[in-house]
């Protein structure tokens, strides 16, 4: 039986006519994209056409508002470490509690270390970020906003555009992660006032150890990391080009497969999700269900632990994830269900389903086969489950209930 | 005509080995190496061997020394940076005035704007590091010195055991800009006093965006890109499996092919050397010949133009480089032959010549036959080649003449 791959959040596999438009750049074209000479004298050209590619992906104005990154991490701590340099007289960061740790650890470090004042906006418990709690933190001391576009975990999308708007009124920069929405939405970042962008690779069948920072035109940009004149001074470092060359492909593919995107796959995710919930019972869907992206379900599971389905599930080839991928190894609920306040005897068994184009409806009809059976039988190992009522009143009392 | 590469030291081929072993995990095994289902069910053990691969090239005692990074650039960054955050109050860095901008750069922008103290230790005409003005330089405010194990524009090398002796006695750490040794010479850290070590993979016929920063067990390391816990919480960032795989079979070859390195390819570097020097007057090698890479040849030709050389080698179908990289397409001869002194009218005119395992007889006796050609007719164009006296001594009184 084929394998099911539901877990493209996580990351995606590299799509065979990216590995393709790489490969000559290993050992043929393999020359220094800044030296002259016939071993690299198509790449200059490669990499102007993956630059556009990408450009067009996101709708950006001009091709050298992208600078190119090791990954979506990279390009979150330097959006922010820059604004924090060029945002002279302001100290202070604005982001959410739900955002990606490529943030969060990032302003912990800075706040602890380095004397910035960072206010994590809450979310409601459908994920939705709290705007007048935004409101109210913007101010004169605001150096930066950093929200991201699409929850990795729920899917829920955040009103960038209203808030990036609310940002420039307060004359502070504004940022998005954009890691989870570039690929899987249309962007066009010209006709919003969004500053810096972020993007990986990988997260739409691109390779993994490249991503990009958006740098909208007239944004002063300090590098982070110092060297060589690459990308107009802006990120030092030999140009990764096989991989320049291969996110640029991913993203022409990517805008060719939107309209996909945004119905077959938000099908396949749809009817996962109504299946699911028909099936099984004492199950839910976190996150904001009417402003998400089109291929991720977060549905939780009460009264089991997540670690336990992905196991049962891996064993049925099937592949999902319990959370973000970084924080799995833990067995405490994601930052980001706790911050949505989801009940601890639900958050535990919280399934997340991240669709592709490359899914198609038979994977949906595995995973309706083997769930509620899975389910049925961790549920009938679970004490939780026998005393359903007590385990909930425990769960609702306790920060960290012992069952956990 | 099979063009002729001699240009290793700003780039290697990817050897197809290489290719063969990361190709699996682009679209085969691409799940994220953290998660625990079947399309990441073989990075993990790829990974653990890749590590194994690169720790034995290098030595190392334990291969959770090796952090991986984007590249040379980042773990020169890294380093550095860190080395100025866990070393409490000491606030001084020293390098070398041949560094690579990887760490000249930084050094210059925490001088500029972070209160550093950089010491810059001279060479002499040979490239050869003041020993007694770096043990002058060495004190108790010296947070760490970085000092190049070979240079890339002459292939120079430093006693950096020794060096990383001195700087322990005076309490500083001590890391190394290796990215041009690792691979050329045998290196075997363990037996050294070397704190950290910077490597970058498209220098040793590995992929680019890929690199690494040796960290010796016992020494504290500040990440500088935050977020997830990889790498031991010491670089954020999804793993980059392929590259990471790619490099640690680059670095088992490199391995292999260590002794090839040290006697057939400095053969060949010799025989290149020679040959021009015999056949083109006015010419001589840069460096310290007697302490130096195996692989690089730097022959000035007096009185002419490198980048006018390069061009004719290149319509030859011969890639070279005067001087870095990176600092090519500026017309100022490059800071290292600069601080080595070498006369104006010479260090225009200096090539680079550097060779791999992947070189051959036939590509030492293609240069000799067109070098001396190219040379003669760009001499018979040139002004100060007519009046080289006079030339020569508005070189040796102007910083930057006229005829630059
Ligand atoms: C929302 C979000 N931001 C940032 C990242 C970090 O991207 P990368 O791991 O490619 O650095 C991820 C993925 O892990 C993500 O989902
Ligand atoms: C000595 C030295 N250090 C650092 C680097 C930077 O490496 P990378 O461009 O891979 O970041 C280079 C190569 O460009 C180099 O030759």
């Amino acid at each position: 039986m084929r394998p099911v791959y539901l877990d493209n959040n996580a990351t995606t596999r590299v799509d065979p006519a990216a590995v393709a438009a790489m490969l000559p750049f290993f050992t043929e074209q393999f020359g220094n994209a800044s030296s002259m000479h016939a071993f690299g004298a198509s790449v200059g050209g490669a990499l102007k056409t993956a630059r556009r590619q990408l450009q067009e992906l996101l709708g950006a104005e001009h091709d050298h508002e992208i600078v190119y990154t090791s990954g979506g991490t990279e390009s979150d701590n330097t959006a922010i470490l820059s604004a924090l340099e060029t945002q002279v007289g302001r100290s202070e960061v604005i982001t959410s509690v739900v955002e990606h740790p490529a943030i969060l650890a990032l302003c912990d470090w800075l706040e602890k270390h380095k004397g910035v004042t960072v206010h994590r906006i809450p979310v409601d418990a459908k994920g939705r970020l709290d705007v007048e709690a935004y409101r109210k933190a913007l101010g004169p001391k605001t150096a930066i906003v950093s929200i991201m576009w699409a929850n990795n975990e729920t899917g829920t999308l955040f009103p960038v555009e209203r808030l990036a708007e609310m940002a420039h009124e307060a004359g502070a920069l504004f940022h998005t992660d954009a890691v989870q929405a570039v690929g899987k939405l249309p962007i066009d970042l010209k006709s919003t006032e969004i500053d810096m962008l972020s993007l990986s690779g990988h997260k739409l069948h691109g390779p993994k150890g490249i991503g990009a920072l958006y740098v909208r035109k007239g944004v002063r940009l300090r590098p982070m990391i110092r060297g060589g004149h690459q990308e107009r001074g802006r990120r030092a470092g030999t140009e990764n080009a096989p991989a320049i060359i291969g996110l640029g492909k991913a993203a022409e593919l990517a805008l060719a497969h939107m309209s996909d995107e945004q119905t077959r796959v938000k099908a396949l995710r749809d009817r996962l999700e109504q299946g699911l919930l028909q099936r099984i019972g004492n199950s839910f869907v976190t996150g904001d269900t009417d402003h998400r992206l089109p291929n991720t379900a977060n549905v939780a599971f009460e009264f089991i632990e997540g670690e336990a389905i992905l196991l049962l599930l891996n064993r049925a080839g099937i592949a999902a994830s319990s959370g973000s991928a970084c924080t799995s190894g833990s067995l405490e609920p994601s930052h980001v269900l706790r911050a949505m306040k989801v009940p601890y005897t639900a958050a535990h068994g919280a399934i997340r389903f991240s669709f592709s184009r490359e899914n198609g409806e038979e994977d949906v009809d595995r995973v309706l086969e083997v769930m509620p059976g899975i389910i049925a039988n961790l549920r009938s190992l679970s004490p939780f489950w026998k005393d359903k009522g007590a385990a909930k009143a425990a769960a609702d009392t306790a920060f960290n209930p012992t069952y956990a």
